[in-house]
Formats: C-alpha cells, sequence, structure tokens
C-alpha cells in the first residue's frame, strides 16, 4: 500500500478551502483520464464459476443448509423454558380460540362445511411448525384465499346446474365433491409454493407492490362482503363465479330481498354493532385494557346459547352450522381432473398466499429482529398445504388479524401455534357439538364487521392521486379489475398495470436542454434560471431516464425538437443542394473536381459565416483547396442548408440502461448529427454502459471513444477551446 | 435581456485556460446554489389548461383536422401527374399481379376459399387510398394476420365435429360460416384499430420491440410452414387451434404421411427450388437486372398450364383453386355471436395487423421524407377492415414483399395501390377461370418459399445472447410461447416478459462504492483504479438505477452490506445497552437525569474516539453537559456499538424516477442512519424528484432539505471541513 497526500498529486492540485471549491486539473475526456489514473481491468466471473460456487458442498455448508431446511432445530436450540413457555401457551390459547372462530367464518367463503375451516385451522400449523422461519404468524386460513377457493369450488360443483364433467366426482355427495375439489386445488398450489421455494424464486413477491397489494385486498373485501350478505339476509343464492360475478350475485340478492330472513337480519346487525363499538373502545383504550375485550368469542357463546334455547333453526328456519363431522377423516387422493381444471385458479392462490403470510411475517421479524428466508418460507407453506391438503383442509396463509392477537398476547415462537391447534384439535374432536345451533348469519356478521381495514384502504385514492398518478392508477385498476373480473384476472391485470406503470415512468420523461450556471462548473435547466450561460453553437441536452426500445423515438423526437431542426432532413436538402451545384459548375468549370467541389460545400469558409446568423461548423480555410462564395456563387434556386449549431452534447448521467434496439437508434441518431459536421460528446455516461457498447460493436469510423468525457464541464471546456476564436457569450434573460 | 461577461461573476470565476479545468467557486448546497443564483419558480399548467388548449377550435385548425383526417387531399393537390402516373401505373399492374398471387396463396392461411383472398387485396385498398397518410404500403392480405384469422375460423368452424354453437350459422354452408367468421372477426378488429385511433393510442405500438416482432414473426413462420404442410403433402389435416396446436397438426401429418400425393410433393419441390434459385439470383444481379424476374408469375402461370393439359385434378387427384365465384357478394352483417366469440383473438390481431403497417410505412416514409401519422393510421385501417369485411374480405395489413414491389417499380402514391385493385377486380370480375385448375400444392409452395426470411431471424439467437441476455430471454420466450401456446398467447406472453425485461434492468443494478480519484474533483468506483482517495469515515453509495417498489429492498440491503454494518440492528444494540447503562449509573448515582445520560451515550467524546478505531461521530464536547469514560466505566458485559462511519453520501445522478412506496423505504433507511449519528447527503438528485419529494411531505425533522447538495465533491468538501480535525487520508492501493 502507497500513502501520498491527496493535495500534491502529480495530474493537479485539490485544494479544500473553508466553504470554497477550487480545482485546477487537466481537462479530462474518458480516454485521456484512462490514461492518467491507472485502472484495473476487472475480470467478470463466468456463468460457469458461479454455478461452480452454487454446487460446491462441505460439512460447513451441509451443517447450514440442516439448519435452514428445518429452522425448529435452531430456535428449539435456544428457547428459553421459562421465559418463553408461559407466554406461548397464553398465546396459543387465546389464538386457538380466534382460530375456532375464523375457520368456521372462513369456511363460508370457501363454500364448504364449516368444520372444514377448522381442519385447515390444524393440519397446516403442524407442518409448519417444523418448517417455518417466522416464529410469530398463525398459520390457517386467510378471507381472501378461502374465497378465491370458494370461487374454484362454485364453479366446479354449482349450487344449481350439472356439475364439472370429471369422473372423480362419481359416487360422491354434493359436500364431497367440494371438497375433493377445495383439496386438491390446496394440493396443487402447495405444489406451486414448493416448487418456487426449491428454484429459489421467492423474490418474485417484490412485484406486489404495497400499492397492488392495497387495491387488491381491497377488492376482495369488497367480494367477501357481498358473499357473506346472503348469510346476512338468510337468502340462498348460489355461488357465481367468473368476471362480473359479483355482479350477477347483487342482482340475485336485490331479485329476492323480500323473502328476507328478518331474524338473520336482526342478529346480524346487533353483532355488527355491538362488535363494531366494543372494537372501537379495545382500540381507544388499548394503553388502559390489560388486554382486549374478545368480543367476538363473547357474542358467539350468547348467539349460540340463544339460539338453541329458542330453537332458532327450527322456529324461524334459521341457517346454523349443525351438526359438524366428529374427528378427522382419512386421507384422500387429490384429483389429477381438478388439477387440470383449476391450475390458472391455484397460481395465484399460491402468489397470493405466499405473499400476504411473508409480509406479515417481516413486520414480526423486524420487529423482534431475527431473520426469515422467504424461499424456506415458500417451501413451508408449500409442505404445509400439501399436508394439508391430504386431509381435507383447504388453502392456508396467515390472516392478519390472528397474527396479531398471537404476538400481542406473548407467543414468542411457533410453540404457540402448535398449542393453538391443539385447542382447534379439541373443539374438532369433542366440542363441535356446542358450535351445532350457532347461526350461520352470525358467523356472516364476524366476516363483515372484520372488513373494516380492509374497506378504509379505500381512502388511498386521494391520497395517491395527489402524490403520484400512476401509482394511483394501478390501485384503481387493481381494485376494479379485482372487483368486476375476479380476483385471479384482477390481479394478474393489476400486476400488467403495474409493470407497465413502471415502463411509462421511463417512457416519457421530462427532457430539458442544460446551460451553465455563471462562474460554476455546474449546469442545470436553463428554463429554471435567471442567469444562464449558453455559448452560441452548443446545445447541451439531457437524457432523465434509461434509453430502451420504448423511449428512443420519443428521446430523437425530443432531441429534434430541442436542437430546431432534423438533421436527416438537413443532410437530404444538403444532398440535393450538392448535386445540384455540382452539377452547375462543372458546367462553367470542367476542371473543378468532385472532391474539392465537396470539401468546399461541406465546409463554410469563415468570411461567410460571419455575416450568416445560421452558421455552418467553421473550419481552418487552409485545409480547403478550393473555395465557392455559396451566397454569391450559388446559381438561384439552390438553397444550401446550414444549421447554427457545432456541438451537441448529450448528459447521460440518468442513463441506467441502454437495450441493443435503443443503441442502433441511439448510434443512427448520433451519425446523423456526425454527417452534418456537429460535434457529437456524450458526458457522465456510466461504466457499465461503456463496457457494452464496447462489447456491441458501436464504435466505428465515425462514432469514437473519443466523444466521451467525465463531466459536462469537461467537454464544455474541450468545446469551447476548439471553437476559441468564434466563441460568443449569450448569457441569455429569460 | 441582460449581457455580462461570463468570466467575471459576482460568485466566483470560471477561467479557461488551454485545457485546464480550474474552478473556483462556493461549496454548494442545494439549499445555498438556490439562494446564490436565482431560480424561477415554474409553473406547471394545470390538466384542465390541457384539456382547454385541446379543445379549442378555429378555421385554421378545422382546416388542419380536415386535412389530416383525409390526407389525400394534400398529396392529390400535389400530384405531379407527368412525372409521377407512368411509374405509379406501372408500379400498381406489377403490385396487382403480385396481389392476386398472395391474395390466393393467403386464404388458404385463413382457411377460406380462394376468392376471398382476392377481395381482401381489393376493398380494403379503396379506403386506404383516400385515408391513408402512407403513399408506398400496398394495402391488403398479411400471411400472419391470415394465419390468426384462420385459427378462429378453424376453432369455429371446425372441418371435422360440430361448429360452434351460433345460431347465426343457420342455413349456411360449411365455406358461408366460415367467410362470416372471418368477415366478423375483421369488422371488429377494424373497430378495434378505429376505436385506438379516434382515442389517439397508437402509440402503444412502441412496446412492440424490434426483439419481440422478430421473434413474434419467426413463430408465425413455423406455423405458416406447418399449415401449408398439408397442401405440399397432398393430404386432408383438419385445422387445429389452441395451446399446441402446432404439435397436433404435425402429429396428424407424420400418421397420414404414407398417404401423400406424389405428383403435388413432386411440383411442390420443383417450384421451391426454382423460385428459391431465381431469387437469389436476382439478389445477388440486383444491380445488372432492369427488373427482378417474375419467377412466381411465370411458375404460378406453367403450373397452371401443365395442371390443365394433363388435367391433374382427375388424373392425380390433385387438389385445385377450382372454379371460383365470379364477381363480388352483396354486403353482408357481421354476426355479433362471432364478436363474443372471437374478441380475445381479434384484439392482438388489430395490433400486431398496424405495427406491421405501421413499420413498414415508416421505413419509406423515411426514405421518401414525407410524414405519417399513426393515430390517422390507425382510422385509415380500422376503417378499411370495416369496409372490407362488409363485403366479406378478411384482416387487412401490408405484406412487406408486395410492398417493395410497389415502391421498387416506382409507385409513388396511393394510386399506383389503386391500380392493383383494379387489376385484381378484372381476375376477379373476368379472369378468374384461368386459375381455376392451379393446384393449392403451388401456392403452399410459394407461400414457403417466402418464409427464408423471416426464418433467418433465427440468427439473432446466439447474436442477442453474446450482447443483451434480456432482450435474447424476450425473443426465445415471444419465440417459443408464440409457437406453442399460438400466436395471441404467445404475444401476449412476449409483452409481458418484455415488459418484466425493463423492470428487471432496472431492479437488480450493480450498485458501488465511489472513491475520489485523486488531486480531480472525480469520482468513480473504487474497484476500478489503483490509486483512490477515501477519507475515513465517509462511504459514497452509488445508486445506479431508478427507485421503485420492485429495487428499493434491494438496494437497502446492498446499502447495508456497503457499509458493513445494519443501523437498524445497531439502533437497537445502542438502545438495549443505554437501558442497561442507565439502571447501573441511577443505582450509583441517582441524581443523573435521564436527559444527561442519553447525551452522553448517543455522542461520544473526543478523547475516546482517538483510541477507538472504530468512532462514533465526534461532537464539540462543550455541548455536552455529563461525561461518562465508556470503555472505563461501563459494567461488565455492557457493550455500547459503535460504526466507524460519520457521513454516507448517496449519488442519485441515476436515478430517474422514485415512487411512493419506494419513498417510504428510502425515507426509512435514511431515518435509520441518521438515528445512528451518521450524517446522510444526497448528490445530484434530478430537480423534478426533489419536487416530488417536497410535495410528498418527505421532509421532517430528521430529514431536511440541508442534506442535498448539487456534486459529489460539494458535498466531499462539505464533510470534509465538518470533520477537519480528525480527517485521516487513506489512499488506497487495491
Amino acid at each position: 500500500m502507497t500513502h501520498c497526500d491527496s493535495s500534491t498529486s502529480s495530474t493537479g492540485t485539490m485544494v479544500t478551502s473553508r466553504k470554497q471549491y477550487v480545482v485546477s486539473r487537466p481537462v479530462y475526456s474518458e480516454d485521456s483520464l484512462a490514461e492518467d489514473h491507472e485502472k484495473i481491468q476487472r475480470k467478470h466471473k463466468a456463468l460457469t464459476a458461479h454455478v461452480k460456487e452454487y454446487l460446491t458442498c462441505d460439512a460447513k455448508r451441509a451443517k447450514a443448509a440442516v439448519l435452514s431446511a428445518l429452522p425448529v432445530i435452531g430456535w428449539m436450540r435456544s428457547y428459553r423454558v421459562r421465559e418463553w413457555l408461559l407466554g406461548d401457551v397464553v398465546s396459543g390459547v387465546s389464538t386457538g380460540l380466534v382460530a375456532i372462530m375464523q375457520g368456521l367464518a372462513f369456511s363460508l367463503l370457501a363454500s364448504l362445511p364449516p368444520s372444514y375451516g377448522l381442519y385447515t385451522a390444524f393440519f397446516p400449523v403442524l407442518t409448519y411448525f417444523f418448517l417455518g422461519t417466522s416464529r410469530h404468524i398463525s398459520v390457517g386460513p386467510f378471507p381472501v384465499l378461502s374465497l378465491m377457493v370458494g370461487a374454484v369450488v362454485t364453479r366446479l360443483v354449482p349450487d344449481e346446474g350439472a356439475h364439472a364433467n370429471i369422473t372423480d366426482f362419481e359416487g360422491l355427495t354434493q359436500d364431497q365433491r367440494r371438497v375433493l375439489v377445495a383439496s386438491s386445488m390446496t394440493f396443487l398450489m402447495g405444489i406451486f409454493q414448493l416448487a418456487m421455494g426449491v428454484l429459489q424464486v421467492g423474490f418474485i413477491v417484490v412485484y406486489l407492490s404495497e400499492t397492488l397489494v392495497s387495491g387488491f385486498t381491497t377488492a376482495a373485501a369488497v367480494h367477501i362482503l357481498v358473499s357473506q350478505l346472503k348469510f346476512v339476509f338468510g337468502l340462498t343464492v348460489p355461488g357465481i363465479s367468473g368476471p362480473l360475478s359479483i355482479i350477477y350475485t347483487l342482482e340475485k340478492i336485490f331479485v329476492q330481498i323480500t323473502s328476507t330472513n328478518i331474524c338473520d337480519l336482526v342478529m346480524s346487525i346487533v353483532i355488527m354493532v355491538v362488535v363494531f363499538i366494543v372494537k372501537e373502545l379495545n382500540d381507544r383504550y388499548k394503553a388502559k385494557l390489560p388486554f382486549p375485550i374478545p368480543i367476538e368469542v363473547i357474542m358467539t357463546v350468547i348467539a349460540c346459547g340463544i339460539s338453541y334455547k329458542l330453537n332458532f333453526e327450527d322456529r324461524y328456519k334459521v341457517d346454523v352450522v349443525g351438526k359438524m363431522v366428529s374427528g378427522y377423516e382419512s386421507p384422500i387422493a387429490p384429483s389429477v381432473e381438478v388439477f387440470q381444471e383449476s391450475a390458472v385458479e391455484a397460481f395465484p392462490v399460491a402468489i397470493v398466499g405466499f405473499a400476504v403470510a411473508f409480509s406479515v411475517a417481516k413486520v414480526y421479524s423486524i420487529k423482534h429482529d431475527y431473520p426469515i428466508d422467504g424461499n424456506q418460507e415458500l417451501i413451508a407453506f408449500g409442505v404445509s398445504n400439501i399436508f394439508g391438503a391430504a386431509f381435507s383442509s383447504f388453502a392456508a396463509s396467515t390472516s392478519l388479524s390472528r397474527t396479531a392477537v398471537q404476538e400481542s398476547s406473548g407467543g414468542k415462537t411457533q410453540t404457540a401455534g402448535l398449542i393453538s391447534a391443539i385447542i382447534v384439535m379439541i373443539v374438532t374432536l369433542a366440542l363441535g357439538f356446542l358450535l351445532a345451533p350457532l347461526p350461520k348469519s352470525v358467523l356472516g356478521a364476524l366476516v363483515i364487521v372484520n372488513l373494516k381495514g380492509m374497506l378504509m384502504q379505500l381512502r388511498e385514492i386521494p391520497y395517491l392521486w395527489r402524490r403520484d398518478k400512476p401509482e394511483c392508477v394501478v390501485w384503481v385498476a387493481t381494485c376494479l379489475g379485482a372487483i368486476l373480473l375476479g380476483l385471479d384476472l384482477g390481479l394478474a391485470l393489476g400486476l400488467g398495470v403495474e409493470l407497465l406503470s413502471v415502463v411509462f415512468r421511463a417512457q416519457f420523461p421530462r427532457c430539458s436542454i442544460l446551460a451553465n450556471l455563471p462562474g460554476t462548473d455546474l449546469y442545470r435547466d436553463q428554463k429554471d434560471y435567471l442567469q444562464v450561460f449558453q455559448p452560441k453553437g452548443v446545445k447541451i441536452f439531457r437524457i432523465p431516464s434509461p434509453i430502451f426500445f420504448a423511449n428512443i423515438e420519443f428521446l430523437r423526437s425530443k432531441l429534434v425538437e430541442a436542437v430546431g431542426f432534423s438533421p436527416q432532413r438537413v443532410l437530404r436538402k444538403r444532398e440535393r443542394a450538392l448535386r445540384k451545384i455540382k452539377a452547375t459548375f462543372q458546367k462553367r468549370d470542367p476542371t473543378i473536381t468532385e472532391k474539392a467541389l465537396e470539401d468546399s460545400c461541406w465546409t463554410t469558409p469563415d468570411e461567410m459565416c460571419a455575416n450568416t446568423e445560421e452558421m455552418d461548423p467553421p473550419c481552418d480555410p487552409k485545409d480547403v483547396s478550393f473555395q465557392i462564395n455559396m451566397n454569391a456563387d450559388l446559381p438561384p434556386g439552390i438553397n444550401f442548408p446550414r444549421v447554427d449549431l457545432h456541438s451537441l452534447i448529450l448528459d447521460f448521467s440518468a442513463v441506467s440502461f441502454l437495450d441493443i434496439s435503443a443503441m442502433k437508434g441511439l448510434k443512427t441518431a448520433l451519425k446523423e448529427f456526425i454527417r452534418i459536421d456537429v460535434d457529437v460528446y456524450i458526458v457522465s455516461c456510466d461504466a457499465l454502459i461503456l463496457e457494452k457498447l464496447h462489447s456491441c460493436m458501436f464504435f466505428d469510423d465515425e462514432i469514437q471513444t473519443s466523444m466521451f468525457f467525465p463531466t459536462l464541464h469537461d467537454a464544455m471546456l474541450h468545446v469551447l477551446e476548439k471553437f476559441k476564436d468564434n466563441r460568443t457569450v449569450d448569457v441569455r434573460n429569460i
């Protein structure tokens, strides 16, 4: 290592006086900079080297692999029994109660009998305990996923009409068919998640941006609301799926509105009002209450009791949960035919399920400072869903509210999840009969009242509109798309719009003409400052975005607008004029060679420039062997077009990438200017892009590396030096 | 306008000596720069003002509107009869002959009787004559579109099995049904094009990048090749549509390969070989030949003659064109039911049709220097297709080869197109019987031999792979997708991959740590240069891409990697240590206030910094009212984490946009550093982004506008000045 004082280097001096910017160094082009400062030739690792490294195996790596595949080993070894166990047990019991309620309610969303919701709150938890990296999320049913599963279930096994043509359905009851559809779809979803985890593509969830997820969940809330209305009103509405199903469902509800079951409606409204108020109070007196009032559990118990006592089922024809299957069913094989029918829907379910779980897990991993691993989470959810599907449960992810309960009531590890699963199991095995008289409308009301948070996201629309219009468009498109087209198509639409919005931002950038701030080496948009310095014949054009196929034409047209003429048209006119001039002069004096003529036409002599406002790049008159005074000698009707530009400087500092199509367009654009004798300079070009230009044969006789300069000021000084004699100063006052 | 000399300004001096870069000016932050240089407050035009301006109407605008709606007026007024008419007539006749051949051949692609191809080469030309802005393209059938129409035709009216359940089909023959499907779809496609033109969204074709179109047309060539094999082999293969149809079609062909019609096969091979060789010769001796040999017309005439003479149809069971309907059919109404069935396919047909025509038109408009208007072209094609559809023609666009004939044989305006239409009309009305004995295998062979150019595009794969991997992926994905899934789905897939590729390029940029090149104000990647200057405690991190939802987390992790510690973790450890220290000290001396303690912990005194390698940002000891010698006084087991960084400079020069999600992430990231007393500076931030940060409430007590500097060197000088006393110089030698 060599130490040397920075202030006395061989190439120049950098003096740091108090709050003064003093630099004196040679003017650099990229070429001369590379000469003066020793550059290291970096070798890029080949793809094979990366693969090799990835595939290397030793004892340490093997151990790390086992630990990362079974995270339970890691946290079990450091489990602090005294500190954590009590919290885990308390949390497990509370979470278990919530899980029971949600399991029952969400199974209605999935159009399945209630007990399957309890299965979903049980089986996936068991495998997640071993495989999951998050210590706080509560695995189990999630309303949006339940609804997405429900859409497929009602499509393949509708309430009325013929079910889909699936041979595996033979000999099964309506409910058994539905369970088969739900579990097969869940199995497939698990396979998708597992595959993504193994392929290490968990990063794709970054494409589900906050805005997209917000719009999507708001739409999901609307769907959930509509799907629960039939329970609240006590109506029989067949499940409808596909685009516009929400409209058709609402239509069916309003047609039957007269046959509303008043008992259901009154009970629902009472429960909604009470739960809503108590929840608000819980929120307001959060600090003063030792724990939030479990109003949902209380209302369920009360409703159960009243319904049983007054025999709602028989007396008011209220639809109740009814007798649940006690215990578990033996494992079933998924149906390959259902796979084929539901593959398109299972994929978004897999993505959404993972995205929700991962984003919730991330919140708590940051809060409690432990690492989570996206790909391992995918594997954990994949295996959990496959395992759950084998035991007839449906798509599991996490629920925000349930996870909040698990964490806030003291859960420290997935032990709490395991205990909640045991609570759920107890109900399934022994206490299910207690829930039999519970009206479905109560569950519906509880689902609806919990949608408040999701629906409140609507307030984001004006917020986003004021701040960032493209993002607002993404929100609205995703939300409307998901409401009208259904959740899966809406998600695809939203993703498309979101990707387009990124492209769009880069596609129509605001280009600007830069000018020097007098007395500095700084260059800013000429429109923004009162006093700017713009040497005559020099234009600085800033390209404020990456250059790629979708904006190269736009940028070219902006460049033409900025310089005030089309170089292509000037070139063509010059060629035409040249041909005519050639003809005329050769007629007059056949000894004039074509070469001399061409030279004299392309390079306008100095005396001529002096009296034309539009001037061509001047050159040394000595070089020209033959002169024509164009103004005087030109035959009438021939006009040799000139431009008032000798140097064009392109500011590439914001060009973060450049694709092949754009490179071709850029090359053409540069050549057009070079051919009409405008010097083109490119400044602040990224080193990687410069490297790419070299590897793609961008340079030739006309486009040379000497046009690259490190800063705008270097290029400007170079230009001023080159055109020293006819430098004119023009300080504009706009 | 005020004129003043640039070299003597009030704020500093800019001296331009020969090839020397000398600057002496104050160090500026963005704030002080705005103070010193008068900035103009620009007002952005409100949306309503734009709308108002757009809707203003006066005589001039009205005239321009009429002229742009009927471009024929413009070029008719300047028609030079003597110069142009002969060329237009000659060109029209040659183009007409080609149009007849192609019309017959492409109708096979569309699975329609041959005469409908002639209609397509006639009706759309008539309206395009009045509405089109391109003077050189030859409007009519295009193979890729014909194939896309054919896919829908065979789906709705298959050769075998039941046709789609469409009531309008009643009482129609197989062929009539097919014509109804094709014309209805064309009608719908025309409506799409017209709507896009009226809505001025012609710009969307920029998303069909060269790479995408190349991959797509290569796939189309493969489809066309496969679809023509049955004619070449003289087999009866039902048209199959939908994903993987190409595989099924090939399977069907190979199953029947034994029943090949030898006469068809031999004739096809002879024609293919002859046409191929003559075309190569045409290409090679382009300069010497007065016009290219019209080998296709010659071969067709010969084949017609032989087939008629030897009675191929009866003797060898060769499939011939047969008796054509003479004259035109009366207009038919499109079927709304077909609209519903084909809407998904008609949209890509509309896009592809326009994109091809527009890109061909652009080539010739540049060559001949006249403007074309994308939106007017959309309207022209929309109206032409609607008009054509009413007379039973199918989707029209342009064909590259036919347009080349029209232009190279001397066509100057659409008059040539009109004449070619008249030639086509003559054949339809009077000479159709001459074509009756023409074997379909001849047409198939001619189609196949013309695919050479499109299939040669396969050579782009290795070219793109070497130069730009994402673009290669787009090509291959589009091509494979379009081959396997069908052209419409393939196009959608390709578009998706293409948009993703743009996002991808911006998503994983190569971040770098910059360092000063000694003796200059330039900063480069520290890994690239042997001698660099990196003051201790300062990190310069370059963000080389826009910041948006998909890369903010990636950038944050790269930043943590670059500084070598996680600010969040440091903060949490500090808080924990602080709590312990507080407890310990308050036990020892209860009079110590919490405030004093906090101050002393957060700001490490100077004497301590001197003997620790890892130092905290030093601050003026006077400000601290209470001191703890942390090293000596800290109770055992308490470790107060320190970092060896006092200033972090973020280079934003390549950040061309910033979305709301990213803004939140950025704010959090900055705060994390500020809270552990690292000064954060942002340099070279785009003016628009700065404006947006202001409007989105980015600034607060912690994040202030004073952190913005115009250049890296300004920020560095500011930092060096601030930490003058303990500045250490470290010239690294990597």
